[in-house]
């Protein structure tokens, strides 16, 4: 049985592989029945793809689930998750979303809660000083992946 | 100059040409100063993907962009659009979104407009019936892609 800071660290493992690609560092695992079914992590870099972010690209590798299997599901992300991955976690009534940090970036949050899911911040130092140090690396990388540059 | 109906009438197209592969009817084109710029439809079925719907398929065929160009796009899609693609939507700052119809399904419009996006709905017949007829044939698969089954 994966514990929320077991899968963090696997989340944190694809985080780190994908700045070790030149990529944003961000990952994501889906934990079902405290098994990690999935990771993810971001590739607008690596693929020069817009809409894979960890948790996006952690639901593709995932593959086609059944609503039931959703429904027991937890997303353990490094980051406090963006508008899009957000409105992911809701289309799929995802009810649990694990969260590094939000001090680098905060998300949507609220609008989970305000759906009904549980959000539980870890606010993990490791993850805080790898996105940190990727922002003062590259700035203008970092605002693309958030729709500000 | 691409017209809101006739940019619907490529993601309407779209959207037929994925019911043709056996797909989820559902297509969407980024129109930025008056052309087309990308098109997508949801490729649940063909790329095995739940989050390649019809408009992140198009956002993620339109590559990445600079949030310049984001900012002067509209997003016209033949459905209203998910949670999922309401939040990439809201990710990007795309100002207007053009739907064919919601009368089938209808998704985060009040959340796009309470964000400050314009929507315009267009309540086009054949986007109806195709939508209408999918579901009656498919509704095993139009509830796996709504996340309700």
């Amino acid at each position: 049985m994966a514990s929320d800071a077991e899968a963090l660290a696997v989340a944190l493992a694809e985080a780190r592989a994908g700045r070790a690609e030149g990529g944003i560092p961000i990952g994501a695992a889906l934990v079902v029945d405290g098994t990690v079914l999935a990771v993810g992590r971001n590739r607008r870099v690596q693929d020069g793809s817009p809409i894979l972010h960890g948790e996006t690209d952690c639901l593709a590798n995932a593959g086609r689930l059944p609503a039931s299997v959703y429904g027991r599901a937890t997303m353990v992300t490094t980051l406090s998750p963006c508008d899009m991955c957000t409105g992911a976690i809701l289309l799929y009534g995802i009810p649990r979303v694990v969260i590094g940090e939000n001090r680098t970036f905060y998300g949507g949050e609220d609008l989970l809660r305000s759906r009904g899911v549980e959000v539980v911040v870890l606010d993990d130092p490791a993850c805080v000083t790898l996105m940190n140090d990727f922002i003062a690396a590259e700035p203008t990388l970092w605002n693309e992946d958030i729709g500000e540059e």
